[in-house]
């Protein structure tokens, strides 16, 4: 049997992990390789080779174009792909860093990120997931919200990114969970919404109680039995309800899209519903893909202009 | 030469640390024992031994009194002394735990946590650094502030415990310094005075930011090259000063005292002068010791009354 031949390749390279697609003829997928080569566990001399192992099968005798974001354009990453700067269009392919790479077959453009100066802002790979939805829909005009490890909140107009803001909502609620005296009070797979509900409230109205109100879980598990989905949700809505306080700028009377893990948008989209801000909901993996896609089509665009 | 014998032995007991005052005639200190077997390290039947281990040397013929305070009364610990509810007054001998050791020459004793019914909350060890507090100032009116891991705030009135609330300020300092992305920018012994009072300042005023404050500290390293020590600072100060935001009703206006180790007292004391709130400060582990004497006092007054 021989193998199909790659037209292009879409790269999600992120900090942990490495997912490729590779796509053939009239934009078939051949195959979507995933590994746990991220860019925290590679040497710069090690991009190349793990880019090889992964698509080489899939490689013909011409150059084919692969299409990369995410922390691989980091400093510490295959080569620096330095941000672009807010106010600005999201991750193009003509601000794309393009890596001389040893092996001919390869062409490869690593979309910037996107910096901030005031306030001091970073992002590296959501600036994809923007570009992917103003694609799809290119007369966007509003807020996006990107949730994760660090969340985003984005300002977009006409196409840019006009300002944006990150928040570690994400990475603390992970540490609370599982690094505090917290996390023997939270270890289940239940949850409670109206616990949920009602720690968006509080968070929202009192963030300043926020360090007071996590230990109050361990007091409540305690003296008074808290259940652990309920301690749980408690600790998503109380940091969520944070976010939304520093955040009213953003989604207030605002056009709000999520994009991101369909289970962590949809407790977006119930936070803000709760605030009568409803939300769009868009896939993460899905605007990834669709933002190197669109990479992709430019540069296509441009060659067959030149 | 012959070792000295215990009148009796002040022992904190806490999660990670054991440390013993074995006192002799005269509250003469024949030695401080200290040792590394925590509560968290120890199942119940191995307390006693842990005990024997470190004070057996001076023990004599007779009964000899140890009052115990900390997480070895905790139901972890050796044995469960039930904690005293707020409003009460401090760790007194006459809510102690005496536990039935097996050692003849052993009359353990355990002071009681304190724990309130709403909000929910518990405080364990810090209670005795309070009733070592009131018997050097048993005319002390107003507020105590106990920084640390988890951060105590408590209302003293009349000799007693009138409420409190924890803040897991300390906690999110040492996750977010030392596990999360920041980790990377705060490394250093190093500290700027200027940055910390800035970030006091910051998170007092605008507690609901704390989330993306925290990230600008990453954002402003990569894109500025902050420093190490104003990072750390800031950090500090951001948390403290939310910590502070929700306090107000505790400290505004109030009588003001610390009682903790030197440099946190020192930045909290710091912090609260910003705010024309003065405080006298208080060493804890004085403190702890004070309150362990003045537990043995009461039980030396108990017994020669009976």
């Amino acid at each position: 049997m021989v193998s199909q031949t790659a037209e292009w390749v879409a790269v999600d390279w992120g900090t942990s992990n490495f997912r490729a697609w590779v796509f053939g003829k009239g934009d078939q997928l051949i195959k979507l390789v995933t590994s746990d080569k991220g860019m925290g566990s590679l040497e710069p001399s090690e991009f190349e080779p793990a880019l090889l192992e992964a698509i080489s099968p899939f490689l013909g005798d011409d150059k084919t174009p692969v299409i990369c974001c995410g922390m691989v354009g980091a400093k510490q990453g295959w080569q620096e792909a330095p941000y672009a700067q807010a106010p600005c269009q999201p991750a193009s392919v003509e601000t794309a860093l393009r890596i001389a790479a040893k092996d001919a077959r390869l062409d490869v453009y690593v979309l910037p990120g996107v910096s901030q100066d005031s306030p001091a802002d970073v992002m590296r790979g959501e600036e994809t997931q923007i570009a992917g939805f103003l694609a799809e829909n290119p007369r966007f005009d509003g807020v996006l919200c990107l949730p994760g490890t660090h969340t985003k909140w984005v300002q977009i107009s006409a196409g840019e990114i006009v300002s944006f803001r990150t928040f570690m909502t994400g990475e603390m609620f992970a540490l609370m969970s599982k690094q505090s005296v917290l996390r023997h009070s939270v270890q289940t797979d239940d949850w409670d919404d109206i616990a949920f509900e009602n720690a968006i409230s509080d968070g929202l109205s009192k963030p300043q109680m926020l360090a007071a109100r996590l230990f109050g879980l361990r007091a409540e598990g305690l003296l008074k039995d808290l259940r652990p989905a309920s301690a749980k949700a408690r600790l998503s809505g109380l940091l969520i309800g944070l976010e939304l306080a520093g955040t009213r700028a953003y989604w207030l009377g605002q056009n709000i899209a999520i994009i991101g893990a369909p289970n962590l948008s949809a407790l977006y989209a119930s936070a803000l519903r709760l605030q009568d801000a409803p939300a769009e909901l868009a896939s993460g993996d899905r605007m990834t893909l669709s933002g190197l896609r669109s990479a992709y089509n430019q540069l296509i665009g441009n060659s067959n202009d030149s």
